[in-house]
């Protein structure tokens, strides 16, 4: 009897012919009956005539599969038994109403994410440390790409590459010759076979997040390339992402990011990504989280397909505090995946200060959003940086990070709700009131001495003073009416109010 | 013979009859005429029997005069020689290009202003200590209210009421009873008599100022009032502000603040403002700046009378980074007149750090706009917060404001103009180029820990790198092509480039 858990991976594997092209020339698939629900999902060529299919099931108890294909060997049958899900498996991450994400049981999320653009494709000592810095549980999101990255910093080859051929020649590549359009002459790819390897590399990062409750936001294409794989043809572009979905789709944390920066992808029109967009949600058999990430435009957010905005600053000063804007513009959640780095490089993308990043986390966050992190600190040796390579952190950022998302999850109800006060006395600090009776008043870079509340005479509420920096919660007694809080008068602090009686 | 310097004050005074009431009963005024002009000035009365009138001549040479009125004694006549303007005295500012001002002798004016609102108001020892921090020399403009101030930290008594009569008891007010519509019963005023040495004080301030070369901002009109002043008819409006121009306009360093936060001024109406500002067009002889500050929603600085536009900040967040909106939306000069201050107090408006107040300034200068100080640290001995009372600063913002002003007047030209460049890798760092073959780029919050740039091979460039917070400027060679260079990575740095050749 074959078992696996709700919303586990399931895998069944035939061998079959390794002759001709198979990623092209043959098909393999299968159909999960259960119940309450039929699933189709397509199989994939794993290389070395061996052919699989994935599955995760939604439901417990029992479904009976059938595989398909062209090809002697194709067809079998069985019965799967779907137990419960396991301790810490909540499900796939989903829209749970109209700004706010949860895991299919219902637990809430609180996106606190980070970004290793091609941390799967560095060698293995460098994804152990990057595991090692993962295990500390700084943060449950990760952005990263399928397709290795050209860019400055970026200028070794990956450890695999997608696809069956040879690279360009990356001796003499430098930050002094890097340009944005890199000149694709000297490669020579076959972009209709897959690279196995490569893919498994993926599967095996977004495993290991998977183990440690991460969600994986994959980017499935990116304009930083001297390879030519953000200008394939729609017919190899179609194949590729087919192939992704078939692999990678059965992973419950899987998110789908169209694309890191599409705008700088100049060989891809809008009715490119839209046909994207389609072929992902009708092959997707999961319906996993989509969106599409900007460098400069905003994608248009309204697009039914996209679940969540995955939205960069559109320049240094202006993003999170629009945070209220764009959730009345798009109705969904505001997930700002760049916000700038911790770090110390020129770029102004990658040197803001720990203070500053975890100030816009709890901005964004208070605000009724999400904010992600990178890191970007020069590496003269090893010229290896978070926001690229993954390996160690070295910023003040991850741990605050950490502290946010303890102070996110011991509010009541789902997700944060922005204050009534249109205009208080602070004009515009983040207030975010919640129905159940709890209030955050986050004070950002102001340095309050004190803070006056009014509350009923007839409800008793307990105060707490939260150092954001320092990633303490002091209590500062119960009150009535009106009462004031001291405050150490220096930046970063909030004051945590709930409702005890009344 | 009388004498007196170009753009100096000089004064007439005759004795005429105190009986009645003179202020509304009698008229007195003079013409001077020169050769270029002829400009026809009202007198004032000065209380005891005393009548006087001011003239601030703009030209150099013989003026001859005669002055006139409704009483006996009234008519004089002589002869005036003006002298070349003396050291230091560059004339009334005026605005010199669309975006910028200069004195009128043709020297920049680069505006660091500073606000405490009724320091005039207080008493002798405070005054002292106000002057002897502005001697320092951190600002070249204050912000100050004719009128009294009741506000949070403001429930004592002026020195002196603009008019005679009995002030309301202000026994019992607090910050607990605080409202911002007080009751304005328990005044008694006669709002056609004034109260002459309440003016004198404001001139003396003024004439402070002017010896430090400090431009007197004058805020006519506010809301925060518990004596009735700001709800006044339109016949005692203009009555007033008659009276301060013929007292006020011959001072060459006194602005027209039309009102602070005229949006709260409830009892007025646009129209209001609009024939105010008429009143003031026509009879200010010398038509020095005019404008009019918000609290939360810009008056249409669209208007012609209006010279440049002196902005509040409308939240938290939106402020300096505006300036390139609202320079292209006036095309006129934008002064940040609040955009926070250095402080501890509970409220936003009054708490950030001096780091960040220095940063908005220079935003806002390198943007090719104005900003403005202010400090509200908590004195719970005194109560005395140099935003309204002055006194003694205690932050750390003063001395770095000082040294941004040094660094405009060593810029070519008049004013400062952004970079051309809409996108370079820093996105949005305020970059501001001057044609004469000067930049400075100024990184903020960024940490660069260096920054390459690019000229022509057949220039020269000197690179200094200047810590805008340590106030250093220091030597980092002279280059040419495509050089680097180094940064500490940390905050609050700016490269200056400085053609030398070429």
């Amino acid at each position: 009897m074959q078992t696996v858990n709700k919303w586990d991976l399931f895998e069944l594997t035939v061998t079959g012919p390794a002759t001709g092209n198979p990623f092209t020339e043959r098909h393999f698939g299968a159909a999960f009956t259960h119940n309450r629900e039929t699933v189709s999902v397509e199989g994939f060529y794993d290389g070395e005539g061996v052919y699989k299919v994935r599955f995760m099931p939604s439901w417990e108890g029992v479904y009976t599969y059938r595989t398909f294909g062209d090809f002697a060997g194709a067809e079998t049958a069985g019965t799967l038994t779907v137990g419960p899900a396991g301790p810490g498996n909540h499900g796939p991450v989903r829209v749970a109403n109209e700004h706010h994400f949860a895991y299919e049981d219902g637990t809430p999320y609180y996106s606190v994410g980070t970004t290793c653009y091609v941390w799967p494709h560095q060698p293995d000592e460098v994804i152990a440390q990057t595991l090692q810095e993962l295990d500390r549980g700084y943060f449950n999101k990760m952005r990263f790409c399928v397709f290795p990255k050209h860019y400055i910093h970026n200028f070794r080859d990956p450890q695999t590459f997608p696809y069956e051929g040879t690279p360009v020649d990356n001796a003499g590549l430098s930050e002094e010759t890097f340009t944005y359009q890199a000149d694709l002459s000297g490669n020579h790819w076959d972009f209709t076979r897959f690279c196995p390897e490569h893919f498994r590399r993926v599967e095996r990062a977004i495993q290991a997040l998977l183990e440690r409750n991460i969600q994986a936001d994959l980017i499935l294409f990116h304009p930083y390339d001297r390879w030519g794989f953000s200008c394939m043809t729609r017919e190899q572009d179609d194949l590729y992402l087919r192939y992704c979905i078939a692999r990678f789709a059965a992973y419950r944390n899987v998110w789908w990011s169209l694309a890191n920066e599409y705008d700088l992808l100049v060989t891809k029109t809008l009715a490119d990504w839209e046909h994207t967009a389609a072929l992902i949600c009708a092959e997707d058999p999961y319906a996993h989280l989509r969106s599409i990430h900007n460098c400069m435009a905003f994608y248009d957010h309204a697009r039914p397909w996209i679940t969540h905005a995955s939205l960069q600053r559109q320049d240094l000063y202006r993003h999170v505090e629009f945070t209220d804007e764009y959730r009345t513009r798009w109705s969904k959640p505001i997930v700002w995946d760049e916000i700038a780095y911790e770090g110390n490089i020129d770029m102004g993308w990658g040197n803001i200060s720990g203070q500053e990043l975890v100030r816009r986390f709890w901005e964004a966050s208070l605000r009724g959003g999400y904010a992600g992190h990178g890191e970007t600190f020069l590496d003269p040796e090893n010229d290896i940086l978070w926001w690229s390579h993954g390996g160690t952190l070295h910023g003040e950022s991850p741990a605050r990070i950490r502290f946010l998302h303890r102070i996110l999850s011991e509010t009541p109800g789902l997700g944060l709700k922005r204050g009534a006060g249109a205009f208080d006395e602070t004009v515009g600090v983040p207030d975010t009131v919640m129905p159940q009776g709890m209030e955050i008043h986050y004070y950002g870079f102001g340095r309050p001495s004190f803070r006056d509340f009014i509350k009923p005479a007839e409800e008793q509420w307990k105060a707490e003073v939260i150092d954001t920096w320092e990633m303490t919660v002091t209590d500062a007694g119960v009150h009535s009416g009106k009462f004031r809080v001291p405050l150490p008068g220096k930046e970063y602090m909030a004051v945590r109010l709930t409702r005890v009686t009344g």
